[in-house]
């Protein structure tokens, strides 16, 4: 179909998965926790498995179970302060979703179309461009600029240009896709700057609606993550923001998300979900509603369990910072979510060679590999490719964050790589060593 | 957006699903089994969420070791007698869904787009028609045609008019989707049938795709079940077979359903499963392969635990038939699936009133239950909405498969209601005593 036609090729998880199976690489490369489900997810799992109950299909917008349990949670987060005494909904403003990932297409499918624009700050997750695209939308592109002149030192220096924004938006913008914590960036967006947008969206594009995801909302190191529909009860009303179970409790196979937001958007969601998944998997919206209730005891001398995983987070992103620092990579230092960008500078070995390495090249000639052909000149894929070739690390180029035609032009379209460190501490150590 | 604009309302089953818990009916509705997973199903999902592999996200088209499972015993059932010594590639030629539902979505949105159409043969599945709208194609109904002139006593009864076929195909013609064992009907295609259907695609629509949902694949009560793909050379390379785990081995909650056809088909399917859900749960795909495997050893007495499961369903069947007629209903008798439709005649008691019942309106209006506003006249909804008012028994009217305009044109439109069949004995003993 023609809305396919953007997507000829693998996309970067189909590349460089596959990659770092095939050369035993160290995995640091697609964002999935490189551990166990936590114990009393997991045991929540199986009790769901063996209750009757849950054998058959849920509801198709979620589990009543489920759907409660986020709305209870949630309301608190997401309201502005001025809509304290108003609840969220179980019934009508949640959508269980497969994993966060379908709840951003369901999202483009069920309100965006074609003519419509949807503004994306990039480097952007590619599944933002492909949603939208398959939905027949147009992204325009606004780019992170840096505060100060010289290397972007941490995530937070980076910021979104009120002008481009204002600039970018049309008639025809109906969607402003935000990120907070930001991936791959690490940025968390402050209050502040969240205010600023929704003063914009305010302004210039009153009937814009908002994705936000914030799957990485518990995952913050610095400062505090704040939901952007809790800004203003304008923003409130605009938005859609998505979380995931998978990315908080280490159990991105259950592929169970979710997106909040105000009934009169959720409910073309819901009428969406009917058609293209009828229900997302009974025993892990089940197992997440248990988990969810759970996470609230202390956990391992935290407070609660949220509290616990942020903090095994920092010290990995911490360690993994230096490790990218020894290697000679200049690295963005984030504020939150599980990643680290770092800048490959002129001079560093990686840079010697240019061109899919050899190796690649030949995986791909004997059908063990797909690569996207549009991406075999771009420097930033070549690195991350030599990477895995050389040293055994597997990471993500960033340009797979960038529109096609863009790359080149963005500040951080060049010579980025993506580092994950989702990882535990001796895989993280197996990568330091390689990278030496 | 646009595409979701034929889809104002609840679909049949957000109205009848909620309609049955609250008024405590027994639920003949949707088709989802009334009795757990069987032993050896609970079982494998719960080692699979024991198991730490299968914690994080599985490969986008489906987990090795489901899909190498599905190669190899469906080669065998796909591929015509002539392609024997071909194989099922499992990375290239399946795709793993969330259910068949998502199957026939991804189908859609993978091949067809503006302009396209797609032949369906009413009553069709309401997923259907939603998905093909939603594609932003456009459905094109040929009606099931009666060979007998008087009332249709069984579902074999009914078939495709080749000449019905041939005028329907236009150059915009892009898909055929067929249904055998049918939803609703029970009607099971016989290999003459769809070779003769195959001819006339053969020879008016070379290029159309055909979407078989073969999701009763083992229910079939008389006759065999032949997989449209198996009928021919051209047959298999235009076809995409979809299976259900959760239909087959009672675990529609799982939400795992599986495509199969060639890999120039296959390859767009993978490409958009990418971004519209990344993949399916990795739980569900493992236990369902552990399910595949052992469903082949003997079970209670039966050579496989298809043989058993189709033995229970055809219990249940001749059961109900029987009730239904008692009742003062006409059934068509299935040859397969789980589902008996049958004719309310005239002077039925059931039709002794018309309109929404009081008891739903009262619903409504309190906010408990939401009705699709196009169907409040239509006299097979307000027959099913009365059998659970009066006698507290859920069915499905018919005209849920029936394209709205058509309503009416449709022999099988009118005052046509379907019972499910796939509940435990005391339930249909249960719904038995009501309808007397
Ligand atoms: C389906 S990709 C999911 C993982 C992820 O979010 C990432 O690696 O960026
Ligand atoms: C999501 S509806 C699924 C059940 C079904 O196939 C039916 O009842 O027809």
């Amino acid at each position: 179909a023609l809305r396919m036609r953007p997507f000829a090729g693998p996309s970067v998880w189909l590349e460089f998965t596959p990659l770092s199976k095939l050369t035993s690489s160290v995995n640091l490369g697609q964002g999935a926790p490189g551990w166990a489900s936590p114990p009393f997810v997991k045991k929540a799992l199986v009790k769901a498995c063996q209750d009757d109950s849950y054998c058959q299909y849920a509801r198709s917008a979620g589990a009543p179970v489920l759907v409660e349990q986020i709305a209870r949670q949630y309301a608190p987060k997401v309201l502005p302060s001025t809509m304290k005494s108003r609840k969220i909904d179980p019934a009508t403003e949640i959508v269980v979703t497969v994993g966060a990932s379908q709840a951003i297409s369901l999202a483009c499918t069920a309100l965006l179309q074609e003519g419509d624009e949807a503004i994306l700050i990039e480097p952007a997750f590619d599944m933002y461009t492909a949603a939208v695209q398959m939905a027949g939308a147009t992204p325009v592109y606004i780019p992170f600029r840096s505060r100060s002149n010289g290397a972007i030192a941490t995530a937070n220096d980076l910021c979104v240009d009120l002008e481009d924004l204002e600039n970018a938006v049309t008639e025809k913008t109906r969607m402003f896709v935000l990120n907070t914590p930001h991936n791959p960036l690490g940025k968390v967006f402050s209050r502040d700057e969240l205010i600023e947008i929704a003063d914009v969206l305010d302004r210039k594009a009153p009937s814009c609606i908002v994705m936000s995801d914030e799957v990485y909302e518990h995952l913050v190191f610095e400062g505090e993550h704040v939901p952007f529909a809790s800004v203003s009860e304008n923003a409130f009303d605009r938005t859609l923001s998505i979380y995931s179970f998978g990315k908080t409790f280490s159990s991105t196979g259950t592929k169970i998300g979710w997106v909040v937001g105000p009934h009169n958007l959720i409910r073309d969601l819901q009428i969406a979900q009917q058609f293209v998944v009828f229900c997302t998997n009974h025993m892990g919206q089940a197992a997440a509603a248990e988990a969810l209730e759970l996470s609230q005891a202390p956990y391992d001398n935290f407070s609660t369990y949220f509290d616990w995983i942020c903090d095994v987070y920092r010290k990995k992103r911490d360690f993994l910072v230096e490790v990218i620092r020894a290697a000679g990579l200049e690295p963005i230092v984030p504020q939150g979510a599980f990643y680290i960008c770092a800048r490959v500078p002129d001079g560093h070995p990686l840079k010697e060679k240019t061109g899919v390495p050899e190796k690649v090249q030949e995986l791909v000639k004997e059908g063990k590999l797909q690569i996207d052909p549009g991406t075999v000149d771009r420097s930033d894929y070549n690195i991350s490719r030599r990477l895995v070739v050389q040293k055994g690390v597997t990471t993500i180029p960033i340009s797979a964050f960038v529109k096609p035609e863009l790359v080149g032009e963005s500040a951080l379209s060049k010579d980025f790589i993506r580092f994950a460190f989702c990882h535990p501490d001796h895989v993280l150590k197996e990568a330091s060593r390689r990278l030496r």
